[in-house]
């Protein structure tokens, strides 16, 4: 892990990286119910869902959401901060065994009420093995401006 | 845990519910990072943080949403499902020993686009054992009608 | 969660109720392993287990009264505390993969020697998706009374 | 860890034997709430527990049972099984940082219906760092004999 | 676990000693680089994996190591000490659901430049299911001397 | 993560690399011992340490070594293959709140008997937050050449 200072003025709307990918276990599904305290049968009965339509467990929304979003860790820029997420949303179930992978792009950059930061959004889609797209959102980022916008 | 069915007709927009606390500890940031694979210093370098403005050590704002979301997790609507999550913003730091606790009101009932459901619209406010606000969201949920709408 | 008052008066003998299943997996049978010390080859050596009669990893007796447990925890009862278990016994193993689900019915009530307080015992039958019993055990509660006892 | 084997007949009633300690620490209650669902505020809320006359988190009992019981796991006696555990009692409360020790007494030696095995009991007492003694129960084995019983 | 003195002068090369199995799973693999923070996809991605020449997900190399030498733990011998480990080779991938076994021999004892103490080597010899060496090192104790040599 | 091809021609002796910190937790101990089985009381039993010459519960050797080399997880180079590690020594003891770092520096390069590979070593020196060094290794790397030697 390194540092690398990247200025708001340096964001490229339109870049795009995207990550290996990353298997969901039955594990995961274990370790996140844990933390979480969501013990729904969707996720730990593995007889209840036989008889849903979905047929076997799903992942917590909040399980692929977390890993999703760790899977684009990368540098650290120190001046850029997470400021939060819009527009989450869980288009399909992700299933034990299933492999998923995020695409990351600068899909736009508005200003802030702070002359000094600006905002960057960076768009994020999961997709799995079957370049399904399972959910998407976007991130916040408050990102310090080289040269702060005149008032 | 039990089933409840409630359709979209039975939402009452100013329904409120609060839940116990949840201390956030150390052993939760690593289990946390240990699931996401985000290891950045702030949550796993004591003598990093202390160097910073923040001084100590911060919990993942992935780790903070999904306690916060899974201590909502009580009876299940079998009418009613997750569609995703708007304006999820981090506000202040958790820290290892913080207390948080999740407050969730209906805020919000609108049409979707299918006839047969409803869009209902939960804010939920997490806050400290201090009382100050530490996240927000907006948990959007997909809810069967009684009645579906007429075209 | 909720907390709930139910004095030893409201106790009523034949009350039941019955949780939704838990799927038993490898990753709750390594979890338990180290969290207890115990690494008994009949939990953790699947090439010696296929030697044994039992044929499969068999989850700890442990891990089991664990979870089934747990699965009852429901509402709070501030005037209610646990006392202890009678009667714990393993009638069948439990399998990786195997579902288990916990009835618990209120089979008894008698004094206990403080006058203000009453013994209800819960029996706990755990069984398995196949409706086999694979544990049970008595639960005692130890509950205040409304009215104490007169001497 | 080895296999020794001890038939019935050479279970000595008044054979005794003591583990180290073991810590009890919050990363083992995270643990434990995590596999058992268990999250009732005596386990994961420090606040609420300021509130109450114990102050301070306390060990599930399920915890701390599993634990101790690990603990007196040693050798592998092939001719043995365990068969359940009776009169569990819970003395006093675990805290984090509490340190348990478990001694084990065989107690009784008694015939069972099969004249192939007899029933060996050993009673578990735990103890803190203070030796107090804050859990007991009895350990109930399934033992073949060397020499069958005569009909 | 029980505390055995033995001193350098009683080790003898060519003692060896073998462990019982222990199956490898999915949640070890999980467990591991959540706590090393190494998520290579030749861990994680079952996807990837299947395009590589070894078809399957690998356990670390120092999940191998660890587990191995941990098998190894028997009675505390308070006179010995672990100085470190030489010649670690991996020898052959182990894969989720391998059952490895640790063979622990002492193959050499040689003088240290502290005169009361010696250096006993335990070679490890880690086998799987199928008798296939897949990891070898040599474990190095220093252990005290009954007699200090003379200088 | 990405994937950089290095040749064995270009690693440089004397290039070298530093991670971040990464703090020592109970829970890292309670984990390690957990995936190990090595619940050996220099690990695990607060009162015991207290008693001896260190004082202080104690990390295992191998979460060190697991940990320190996960940290030196980077790019992936398809070509370079983790051969082993020599002489891994314990220096000092790490201690439940210790931060660790790790510098790895290619100290040697050879050839192999595969004239298509080379030896790269790569030096590992673990230190703490008061710049004491606690561990050291070499880890060995098969890399492929550019161009292979000739017979």
């Amino acid at each position: 892990m390194i540092t690398k200072t990247i200025y708001f003025e340096d964001y490229q709307v339109g870049f795009s990286r995207e990550t290996f990918g990353r298997t969901i276990t039955e594990s995961d599904i274990l370790t996140h119910a844990g933390q979480t305290s969501d013990f729904y049968p969707h996720h730990m009965d593995k007889e209840w869902c036989a008889t849903q339509p979905f047929k076997r467990r799903i992942a917590h929304g909040t399980l692929i959401f977390s890993v999703a979003v760790g899977m684009t860790a990368g540098d650290i820029n120190p001046v850029a901060m997470s400021y939060g997420y819009d527009r989450l949303r869980f288009i399909r179930p992700v299933h034990i065994g299933d492999t998923i992978y995020t695409k990351a792009t600068i899909t736009e950059k508005r200003d802030h009420k702070r002359p000094s930061h600006g905002i960057a959004v960076e768009k994020l889609e999961v997709t799995n093995q079957n370049k399904e797209t399972v959910m998407v959102c976007e991130h916040i980022y408050l990102v310090e401006r080289k040269q702060p916008l005149e008032a």
